[in-house]
C-alpha cells in the first residue's frame, strides 16, 4: 500500500439469509455486505469493493486479496461452505498485513477460528433485547468518536465465556437487557496483520444502519491497515557462512546443502 | 483427570528420521519418541505412553485422546503425511483441557501452527554450534531446578523472528554461537488447554538425553496439566425465558425454536 | 514456603468504617478483616492472620511479611495515611513472590496503585443495586466451582472503564442493574509474585459473608501462593572473567571494580 | 495535541556523568541529552526540547509537560536525586497520553519504575562488548527501516532475568559477545501513554551517534505520540438518576451526597 494512496476495503458477504429469508431480505434488500460497504464508504476515506460466496472462488483469489488492505467478513449460515484454499488465502494474507475484522457471527468463521486457535464458542439469545457497548479502553484508536457507551436497541444476545485466546486489547464490553456480559471489541496480532473482532450485526436488525457501529468500522478500517514496509514471511536457511559470527561446522545436518525446510 | 492420580503423558513421535536416516537412526536407536518418553518417565511420576505416525489413526483416536493428559508432539519430515481429522481431534481435546507441547521443528507441525494461528516460520542453520538457553522468568514452573542458564553443546540454530502470536509468557530465551537470538520456551492458553513450544531437540544431536532438556519437559507436563474441573464447550442457545433477567422478546429471531447455532 | 505446610494468610484492613460508622459496625462488629478472614479459614486449609492500620507499622514490618505467603487487603477512607515504607515493603515482598490480593475500594490502595503503575480509576454508584459476576475463564483455577455466574443483591457499583494494565487474565466480568459492566476479576504477575484483583466487598453490605464471594477468595489463595523455589531479586554485575563465553575487555567502565549498580 | 502540528519532544537528562566523568565529557561535551535531541531533530520532523536535573523542578512542572507530546529519559548516577513530586507530574501525565521513552540505565529510574510496578533488575557487564540486536516483530513501527538485525560494536552489556511486566510486545532481543541475551526494546500502556524501554546508551560509549540507534529513537516517537482525543482520567460517580437502567436506591451509601470517592 502506497502511503498516499487510499485503503482498499473488501467487504465480504456470504449473502445467504438475504435471499433466503424475507425478513433479513427486507432490511437489507441489496445484502448485508452491501449496507455495510455504504457504511464505511460513507466519508469517502475508503475504496470499497463487495465480495460473495457465490462468486468465483468467493471472490477470494489470490490476485484479489493482494489489492485488499483490510478484509471485513460477514458469515453465518455458510460457513461450511467456504472452501478451504480460499480460507488459507485469507490466512496467508493476513500474516503478510492484510487486516482482518470478522463481524457478529463470524466467530464461527473459518477464516477466524483459523486465525485464533480456539474454538470460538459463546452462548447466544435471540430476544430482541437492548445492547449497551461499553467503551473499555478510552484511548484506543477504535474507539475514537464514541462517548462512554452507545446502545443498540434490538439486538441478538451473545453471552461470555467468548472462547478465545487473551485479546492484545478489548475495547469494547457488552451488557445485555436480559443479564448478560460479552467482550464485543477485541483485537489481536497474527504475524503481521492485525485482527478485530466487532459483535454487532444479527441479520435479523438494521444493525449495520446505526451510526455508532459505522463508525467503530471505519475506525477499525484505519486501525488494521497493514503498515506500508511488509515483512516477507518464510523460513530461511542461514547457511554457516553466513551466520552474523563465525560459526565452524562442528556436526552433521539432517538437510542437504540448499535444501528448503519442511513444512 | 483425577486429582490423585498420575498424569497420563502421550509421547507423539513421526518416527521418520530415525528409520531413514542412518546417523539419526544410531543417535535414537528405538526412536527420538522412545528417548522423550524415558527422559518423562524418569523420576516415576507420570504414565507415558508412545504413539507415531504409521499406527491406524496415527494413534491419536478420539478415545485415545480422552485418556491423554498431556501429549507432547514431535514432526519433521511428514507434517503433511498427519491426517487433518485427527489434527482436529487433537486440537478439540486441547480446548477441553490437554496439555500440548511442540518440540523443535514441531514449529510447522499442523496442530501448533492450528492452535498458533500464525506462520510459525522463524530462521535456521545446521552447524553443530553451542546454544545457550536463559531463563528470563525464573519463578515460572517449567524453570523449576534450572540455574541461571543450561547450555547444549552441538545443535541446530533457530533465530528470530519467530512468528508465533504473543506467548503468554517466555520461559527461555537462546544465544547461539553463531551469532542470534530465539524465544525457545514460549506459553499459551487455548480454551482450557495450555501449550508450551520448547526449542530443543534436533534429530541429529542426542539433545533427549541432556539432563536440562528432561527436566524441562518434566516441569512443563506438571504445568501443562488440565485442571480437574473441565469446561464442556459449546454455543448454548439460552432460551428468553432462561435470561437471568426477565426479558420480553421484541423481535424476530432467525432461528427456529430449539435449533442449534450454525458453524 | 516449605510445600508440604500450610499457606499462611495475612488479611490486612484498614479499620476506620467499622468504627466510625455504626451501619458497617452493625454488619461487621468485628471489623470486615475479621469477617475476610473467617470465610478464607472456613475450611481450615490456610493459617490466617490479621493486620490493622492502627497497628505499629500497620502489621506489616519486614519480619511479619516473610511469614506471609498471600496477602489480602482491604482499604477505603484510609489510603493516605498508610506509611511509604510499609507500601514500599509489600511491594518488594510481592516481587519476592508473596501473592497480593486487592479487594474492592483498595483498587486505590498504595499498593495497588503501584504494583499497577496506572492510576486505576473507574466509575461508582451507591444504590444497592443487584450485581452478576460471570466467570468468562472457565478453566481458570480462581473460578473453580462456581457455575456460569454469580450474583450479589445489593451492592455498589463499579463501572468500566477501569484504568489497569491490560491483565494477564480475566476471571470475572460484572453486569449491574443500572447498565454498567467491570472486569470484575483480573489477573498479573509482578516480578515473582501474583495479583489478583477482586470487586465485590462494599463496606455497606454484607457481602463477605456471600458464600461465593468466599470460595473465590478462597481459590484466590491457592492460585496466588508463592512457588516454593523463590528468586533473589538483584542486579548483578558480572566480571568480565565470569561471562558465560570468554570475552577481553575492549572498552572503559564507569563504574570501579567491585561497585554496585546505581539506583 | 493538533493532528496536523509537529510533535513536541523533551529530551531529559540527568546530565551528571557528562560533567564529573572526563571520559564520559569527551564523547558527550554537550551532555548526552544534546546528542539525543540532536538525533531525534537529525530530520527536522519534530519540535525537540532538553531538560535536566539541575533546572527548578527538574524542567518538569505541570506546565511544560502539559506542551510534551514524547518524554525520553536518561538517568543513572542520580535517581535518587529526582523529585517524587515531579516523578508523580510525570507519571500522570503519561496516563493523561504522553509519550515515555526510558532509555538504558533509566530501567531504574523513578518514573519507568512507578509505571512499571516491578523491580527491573538485570545483571550487567562492562567490557566494550558486541551487541546485535534483533528484530523479532519486523512489522511493528518502531522496527521501521531496521533490517533484521543491528549491532553496536562496543557497549555494556545488561542480561535476563529483566524484571519487567509482560510487554505487551517485544521488538528487539539482544546478542551479547560475551553470551547473555536481552529484551532490548519493549513497548506497554500506561492508562493512555504509551512506553517504550530501549536499552542500548551507556554513557561511556559514542553509542547516541549510532544511526540505527537515531533511527529507532525517531520511529519511537512517532509512536509513542499520543492520540489526539484524549481521555481525562478521573473517578467519576454516577449518581442513581443517572444510571443508564433506571434503578431505585435499594441500599445504604457511605459516601454524603456529591462526595468525591476516597484516594
Amino acid at each position: 500500500m502506497n502511503e498516499m494512496s487510499r485503503l482498499r476495503v473488501l467487504v465480504w458477504g456470504e449473502n445467504v439469509h438475504e435471499r433466503e429469508n424475507a425478513l433479513v431480505g427486507e432490511i437489507y434488500p441489496d445484502g448485508m455486505h452491501q449496507t455495510i460497504a455504504e457504511g464505511i464508504a460513507e466519508k469517502n476515506e475508503f475504496d470499497v469493493e463487495i465480495a460473495t460466496l457465490d462468486q468465483p472462488d468467493h471472490g477470494l483469489t489470490a490476485e484479489s486479496l493482494q489489492n485488499v488492505d483490510v478484509l471485513i467478513w460477514w458469515g453465518h449460515a455458510a460457513h461450511g461452505r467456504v472452501n478451504d484454499e480460499a480460507v488459507q488465502r485469507v490466512v496467508a494474507r493476513v500474516w503478510e498485513g492484510m487486516g482482518f475484522i470478522a463481524l457478529h457471527s463470524s466467530h464461527y468463521s473459518k477464516p477466524f477460528m483459523r486465525l485464533m486457535g480456539t474454538s470460538c464458542s459463546l452462548t447466544w439469545r435471540e430476544a430482541g433485547e437492548k445492547e449497551r457497548l461499553w467503551v473499555c479502553n478510552p484511548a484506543h484508536p477504535i474507539a475514537r468518536g464514541i462517548d462512554r457507551y452507545f446502545e443498540i436497541e434490538n439486538t441478538e444476545m451473545y453471552g461470555e465465556p467468548f472462547a478465545i485466546p487473551r485479546p492484545d486489547e478489548v475495547v469494547f464490553i457488552s451488557w445485555f437487557e436480559g443479564g448478560e456480559v460479552f467482550r464485543s471489541g477485541c483485537t489481536w496480532k497474527r504475524g503481521n496483520g492485525k485482527v478485530f473482532y466487532f459483535r454487532p450485526g444479527h441479520e435479523a436488525y438494521p444493525i449495520y444502519y446505526h451510526p455508532m457501529v459505522r463508525l467503530v468500522l471505519r475506525n477499525a478500517v484505519k486501525w488494521a491497515a497493514p503498515d506500508p514496509e511488509r515483512w516477507i514471511d518464510s523460513c530461511p536457511r542461514i547457511a554457516p557462512e553466513d551466520a552474523p559470527e563465525p560459526v565452524t561446522v562442528k556436526g552433521p545436518g539432517i538437510h542437504k546443502e540448499g535444501e528448503a525446510g519442511f513444512r
